[in-house]
């Protein structure tokens, strides 16, 4: 790019009608003039080349992406090791860029390769790159379904409002029988689970298939519903290849399944959308592969870019690593995941958000307090699977939980008189 | 985990009966003891819960991953600034892993949630792991499709042997409308290019409507084809939500293109995999995204991982990055990219790999000795479409580069009669 090209790939917000354009904030390190590279940037993700050799044309004004902030701070060297560095001096910015969703339209792939494509890996003088966020004007919003149920409608489903949703995560999973599965995740309801649900790795095997789990989980969820009064929801995990979504969706629903779980990322956020243009029951994501693109600070994507993919997509529930050492997720992340769920996103419902990895009743408390609302999912698996008194136990232990951080007693004062709850602490 | 259960996660080769599982080669860094890192490791991507709680059951002889290989270094602190760490004395590790397909199947997105899943990238006491590579057992591999044409198919296509496959990148794109699109196409088919491609942020855009644009371009393709006397090939973007794949596919082969390109991660391998059941001419499918998980070299996953995945889902050209400092990959990367096209795969048909980015007449020499192999296909954009005597002579080039290549004289020698790669060297 020529000198003289730079200030073509550079803008005022108050310039562009900003409804035909997305915002997306960008953190990179890059070698050499921070201008220049910010301008690259902008030019690789969308024209490019922006004239035929000969031709007195400029398809930038209209089809490129612009500059709008760009802050660049000396840095002694790239702060991670790569294999591949460009020379000159490093630099660490921060940019905002607006693109013209014009240029693709409303379709998810196309966004994906344009904000995360070859343009923003491989502009000139930039190794490591992350999109830190991305906005979305109404006007891009209105073409997407959103969420059929949102957090709303899976209370209604449940008939629970006003406290946190309890799912647990039957186990063991792999290797165990469709029977004495179902077996766990009734128990899991008696005890007081508003969703039993199977594990993200559970597909349609030989071991355990669809058909025949959903038949069983089924027949007792209706069971446990007799039983207890209360509505409860059994999970099936769907995830398969993207063309078998639709006919094992409807499996698992007309043998007693009332939600669906998908793999975001393994399916394609493309499938999930055309998943929800076909359910009939709320669909639930799940986050396997996120983590290796989001969790270095210094590259990839932060994944609350993915969360608001996944309820662009139409996710109603979206699961996500939680707080604890385990998850090795920043609190701060989470909280940004979370709040890109609930937030006001146009027309789109806000999906509900369930921050999860090695919970129980002993971290309820921790998680409440961080997350400030009742509008989450609590996803234990061992705590309520592994319970030393059985997953009823399990179970009751997290409403226990509930029912103390409710009444403003201390969860472990609550305990003295609740032998499932003690267990679970101890 | 306790320490009695950590050698139910080691196995040696002999002991396992190697068609049932996959083996994976990662890399991590871990905090703590090594040996109970890699248990970890392998239980958390597979059985995790093994056995109910109080029944004398134990799943893991035949559903846990096992680790068949292990080597440690001790590490001064962790190599990539991170957000959070485990406590414990630092290890950098090499471990290959066997995974029971039975747990899962011959389903991409399963595929993917076991091997790059939460068990993979939540592994406790490893904040850094990376995927290095990926070999599919034939028992495995006899579920799977893979590319319907191949190198030998895109080959006989084209009539095209014994050379690359010579292909360009239309330019400019995003805003120049179909009519003098294809016209560049057509330029660009007469100077020599054997396939004239779409961007791969081209859509079915309301500038560039597929069905319009397909349309002009297969017209002029036949009358290039009957002016040079030789195939030709359109390659349509076709790159959209998944469940529109095959009637875009539709839409563009019945108008005029003979190849279609989709962004395999936007769209997701398993879409590519649907596609491939329904198309009738080759599948090329394109990088974005990948260099977000596949850059840093201590996380993530290597980029011939997703390789091997696109030949699974029966890509028969994959367009990966190529060499340069442009695409900040290392030569040994893109070299293993292309053996994972190439090298045997079972019964699956070896993919086309292209190499790509920012190449030319100059650069086509250093590719071909590099890769050491005329199996291959050479892309560039700007070189043909942005060479100053115009598209026809940027296609001119490249074919007089092979000439001089193929004659064994120097390409800078040839140049002097022949001003079209005179110019591109310039």
């Amino acid at each position: 790019m020529h000198h003289d090209d730079i200030a073509g790939f550079f803008a005022t917000r108050a310039s562009l009608d900003t409804n035909a354009y997305l915002e997306l904030s960008f953190t990179f390190e890059c070698a050499g003039d921070p201008r220049a590279a910010a301008a690259h940037l902008a030019s690789e993700q969308s024209t490019a080349q922006w004239q035929r050799v000969g031709i007195a044309e400029d398809f930038r004004p209209q089809f490129a992406a612009k500059v709008l902030e760009l802050n660049a701070t000396p840095l002694p060297a790239f702060s991670v090791p790569l294999a591949v560095t460009p020379p000159g001096p490093v630099h660490r910015c921060r940019a905002v860029i607006a693109h013209p969703h014009g240029n693709f339209g409303a379709r998810l792939p196309n966004l994906i390769s344009a904000v995360l494509g070859e343009g923003v890996y491989f502009a000139p003088g930039i190794p490591l790159v992350r999109l830190e966020d991305i906005r979305f004007p109404d006007a891009y919003l209105a073409h997407f379904e959103g969420p059929q149920f949102g957090v709303a409608g899976v209370r209604e489903r449940l008939q629970v409002h006003g406290r946190p949703i309890f799912l647990g995560v039957i186990k063991p999973n792999i290797g165990l029988p469709p029977e004495p599965f179902a077996q766990l995740g009734y128990e899991g309801w008696l005890g007081g689970l508003d969703i039993a649900k199977d594990d993200e790795m559970l597909a349609d095997a030989p071991y355990s298939p669809l058909a025949e789990r959903a038949t069983r989980l089924g027949a007792l969820r209706v069971r446990a519903e007799q039983e207890t009064g209360v509505p409860k929801g059994y999970l099936a995990n769907i995830t398969d290849e993207v063309d078998r979504l639709g006919a094992l969706h409807d499996v698992a629903v007309n043998a007693g399944a009332n939600f669906v779980m998908v793999n975001a990322m393994p399916v394609g956020v493309s499938g999930v959308r055309a998943l929800r243009r076909v359910a009939r029951v709320p669909i639930v994501t799940h986050f396997p592969f996120i983590a290796a693109f989001s969790r270095i600070p210094a590259h990839g994507v932060h994944s609350r870019v993915i969360a608001r993919l996944q309820r662009l997509a139409g996710a109603d529930v979206i699961i996500m690593p939680g707080f604890g050492d385990r998850m090795m997720t920043p609190p701060h992340e989470v909280l940004e995941n979370v709040q890109a769920c609930l937030e006001p996103m146009g027309p789109l419902k806000p999906s509900l958000p369930v921050p999860g990895g090695s919970d129980s009743a002993a971290t309820l408390t921790g998680v409440y307090r961080q997350l400030g609302t009742v509008d989450f999912g609590f996803v234990p698996g061992r705590a309520v699977f592994g319970h030393p008194m059985g997953p009823r136990a399990g179970a009751m232990s997290l409403r226990q939980a509930w029912d103390s951080i409710a009444a403003g007693v201390p969860v472990a004062e609550h305990a003295r008189s609740h032998p499932e709850l003690a267990a679970a602490l101890g």
